[in-house]
């Protein structure tokens, strides 16, 4: 495949991020290479990155490296993907990549990042479902399901979300036949040990108290954000 | 919750491993700090690793930090794990664990590891549907199941399952309430955009040459492994 023709696919990092986030749809997604995509990560430096969990990741290029993407696809977190709503290089390499990209994706609040960078405007949208109102204040339709499309807009719920929306985008991308193989290759045939989610369970005065700490840290220094997002509710 | 009765929980690090086969359970298991456990990843050292995808990660630990742990898990992968087949300072830290820790958990090929360092002898066990037929070759009794336990060995099937695995090991570390919480955390309500996997449209030919490829690249150096594993049928 020519340079000129192979698209590029940008997975975003960022310090905190939710690990799983990020790479349920990266190995969804990196299998796309033998069809002449070019899949990679990017940060603002291509140094170790803290993650929500005892591990840390190295992006393979910078923003600087790859200003125009093909896909853009923003992993979410908790208070660092709260923090990051207010990083103007992050934003500013979102809305930049905007301008070319056929594909606005997010997992879990990542949405929140390309609601923050003024991508989600009249969009119906969804994330985490702990953070779901939230999307209003952005400009977005709240919509409760396992992903979303609107337009080159794609978000995802929360965190293993990611893997059934990069399943969705292999499809619409390449079709089903290699939707399907790469399902065969991660072996993907959900056997979740208590079952699905019940929501009628969904423990929300726990997530609840969750969100108001995560939103006082993560916006601490940004008190306009931290009330449009629900400060007052939180204060 | 004092020193001296936290458990350790230790994710295995080497060069090319699977990427959501660590991140899944590590991302399921983290969460478990608030219970008391110490969670972190070990390697043979604390730098960056390459992964199977476009992503490097750095574990917290070296296997010299962490010789004692609790629960190991060992994530799998293609080639670079058969190669890790053949790693002994990988197999040394795997057998000096296995006569503390009280879980030895795989995911996917993860378990091939586990079989070279003789802890799957007798044991009923399972691992990526691709490679399963392999295990006998280790010792070990192959079972076509998502997860398998036998005494202190658990492993899982491929890539994905490692997700299901852990939530049932944190059922039975500490309950199904705190699985519960963490599936809502994690929001792990599956669905697969082409369904769940249709077993009798597996694409044998075409993974049987992978698995083929697999094995001649990653044991090259090692004749023996490679006849023990079924290299006869590939050569």
């Amino acid at each position: 495949m020519t340079e000129e023709r192979s698209k590029t696919i940008a997975f975003v990092v960022y310090p905190g991020l939710t690990l799983l986030d990020l790479a349920g749809p990266l190995q969804v997604l990196t299998p796309l290479a033998v069809a002449g995509y070019r899949v990679l990560t990017v940060g603002e430096r291509a140094t170790p990155h803290d993650t929500d969990t005892p591990l840390a990741i190295t992006p393979t290029h910078t923003f600087a490296d790859v200003p125009t993407p093909d896909v853009v696809v923003v992993p979410g977190g908790a208070a660092p993907t709260l923090r990051a709503m207010a990083d103007e290089r992050l934003l500013d390499y979102l809305r930049t990549a905007s301008a070319h990209a056929t594909v606005l994706a997010s997992v879990c609040t990542g949405a929140l990042l390309l609601g923050a960078a003024g991508l989600l405007d009249g969009r119906r949208a969804t994330t985490h479902w702990v953070m779901r109102d939230q999307l209003a204040a952005l400009g977005a339709t709240p919509v409760a399901e396992r992903w979303v499309e609107d337009g080159p807009v794609l978000t995802a719920a929360g965190v293993a979300a990611g893997i059934d929306m990069a399943l969705h985008l292999v499809t619409r991308l390449e079709g089903a036949d290699i939707a399907r193989t790469i399902q065969f290759a991660v072996e993907y045939d959900p056997e979740p040990p208590l079952g699905p989610l019940d929501w009628s369970r969904a423990p929300h005065a726990e997530f609840g108290a969750l969100r108001s700490a995560w939103l006082r840290e993560g916006l601490a220094d940004h008190p306009d954000l931290l009330a449009r997002l629900g400060g007052d509710s939180v204060a």
